[in-house]
């Protein structure tokens, strides 16, 4: 029996995925090998990691003036290396904190250059997307979180300004088409709409590349991916073919536009259940509620047991909220069908009837 | 039809674990959910980690004076993490230089420490491991690459010293028993005798940590991951699943003392077919001859290709040398069964037969 999986990460993956996920590593393409046992350097990854590298230029429109890596480390190794590869000791960089990974990416940043933290929502537990705040102009680059898996929040509209953003996506890229012209840098851990734990997509303009004076050892310097395509040493092969997979599906499905209204129509439905149930209450700022992560409450805290038991012989997994929000998280990526949001909204309606 | 696997890495794997491996992404342990999107906080995958943390230790006879952990970023990674972690600057690090992977080990610890490269093998092509140098008693480290790929050498015995070994094993870890008591520290790439890429196993001797002054990115502190089990962040789950069933698989060989064995055994079946057939010969100096690379050349160049087409029509794959040193080369790691290298034997001797 297959469980509805709301797991925020790692998380979901297309049904079609994982089934050539699984042929892959019994025989690749009919080459009588695993994928897990051929070379990098064969025609046959090579191929792979092209169109790996492709298919986000082609999703998200961007121009030649990006450039596309598969990294390793997760988002958390990023909040580092974004600032040693992109901020001069003498330069300032603008942070909005918007929860636990904004914090940590601040924390990281500060090791190579001035972090300034220009705005922050953490008076009400990371509730809202700070709004209004001034953006210094003389800012290398901002850095957003678009997405707060933690929280259930997400950008719904970037702040206005021309300095360029670096944006940790990590739960939301793919979700929905971007405004490509305002982005300096992108990056993702894959584990949430992407593909398995083990690769970071990295898209970087060009011309913020080579700007900095500090030394960087080789394998942590953004141009020595880009001048090898991603394999200047044995990447991971198999997360980034699975990221290949999901990516091929993401086009199949007709691109982001038609990817955001199922996200949208997915996140309407439980959101419209948390809002007309009376047991339950979203905690996340109305405008700012994320399309991913869906942050909820029981009013009465000592239903909480129950229904998650309700929602556990509904086959609806992972739904427990974070340690530092409580509640309930139903995080529903781009990979899950609106017939599972369908399953949850179900249990909702039907513990409401029977303890209202 | 499947293939002989004799790819330099990422390369063979168990056929038992590829079984499971597969299976694993369809549906892990009964969950009803795909290995690949469960949460890395899930009982089930701490149990992996908590078993892939505890079994090279059980294979290696690691005492409590040592830990390990699953990291990524290849062993290109460690190259530079090792000396941050464990070199102040104004210390000094030995290193022999025995071919391309200790040349970039020696360049990228540059950036933290005296880098001292107390002997080289580049004078014949990096054909013999050094021996009779002088390791300086002040060393913080003496750095070795215990096995070198791509020249077909291999240490069989250590330098004598009593300064701490830092050793590359990436692709001889788990061939033979070691001497845990020489090392200060031991990483290994994934993709050669332990598992798919995408994860690195180190293993670090714990007085040896948090001696060094500098200020260290979280995500690249080694103590960082020792205390969070490695999975401070979101690790490459699929890949350290994938070493743990070939790390149960090698302790059901019956230990490293089995699996040398037929390591041996392997390569003296291949190295006695070099050495008797009269067209072929080895490249290596012969006491240093890898149990794990197999490099050759035909005496008459001329034959090369012809040979490779023998061996390709046998299903025989993966045994063109490395460019810098061209000819062949049969990687036989443990997982390569001692069937595939006769099946090379014979192609060997019946293109004698017909060439000779």
């Amino acid at each position: 029996m297959k469980k509805h999986n709301f797991y925020a990460g790692p998380a979901i993956l297309p049904a079609p995925v994982l089934e050539q996920a699984a042929a892959a590593v019994v025989d690749f393409e009919g080459m009588g090998l695993s994928l897990l046992e051929i070379s990098h350097r064969s025609k046959e990854f090579t191929a792979v990691m092209e169109e790996a590298i492709q298919l986000p230029k082609d999703l998200l429109g961007l121009g030649d003036d990006f450039e596309v890596m598969y990294l390793t480390g997760g988002a958390s190794s990023q909040f580092y290396m974004a600032a040693m590869n992109l901020l001069n000791d003498v330069e300032t960089a603008s942070y909005v904190d918007t929860g636990a990974w904004s914090t940590k990416a601040i924390k990281e940043a500060q090791h190579f250059g001035n972090i300034e933290v220009i705005a922050t929502s953490k008076d009400k537990n990371y509730a809202y997307i700070p709004k209004g705040y001034h953006i210094p102009g003389n800012s290398t680059f901002l850095h957003l979180t678009s997405n707060n898996t933690i929280f259930g929040t997400e950008y719904h509209e970037l702040p206005e300004t021309d300095v360029p953003i670096i944006c940790d996506m990590s739960s939301d890229i793919f979700s929905r088409p971007i405004d490509v012209a305002r982005y300096g840098m992108i990056y993702a851990g894959a584990q949430k709409n992407l593909g398995p734990a083990g690769t970071t997509l990295a898209i970087v303009r060009k011309d913020l590349l080579g700007r900095v004076e500090r030394t960087i050892p080789t394998m942590l310097n953004y141009q020595t991916h880009i001048a090898k395509n991603s394999s200047f040493n044995t990447p991971p092969v198999y997360p980034i073919y699975v990221c290949l997979l999901t990516l091929r599906w993401l086009k199949e499905q007709g691109g982001l536009a038609v990817v955001e209204e199922k996200n949208q129509a997915k996140a309407a439905l439980l959101y419209n259940e948390i809002d007309e149930n009376p047991l339950f209450e979203g905690t996340a700022a109305a405008e700012d509620r994320s399309l991913m992560n869906v942050t909820f409450v029981l009013k009465d805290e000592t239903l909480s047991d129950a229904f998650l038991a309700a929602a556990t012989a509904a086959n609806c997994v992972g739904i427990k909220g974070h340690r530092s929000v409580g509640g309930f998280r139903a995080s529903i990526y781009n990979a899950m069908p609106q017939s599972s949001v369908q399953v949850l909204v179900d249990v909702m309606k039907d513990f409401a009837q029977k303890n209202g």
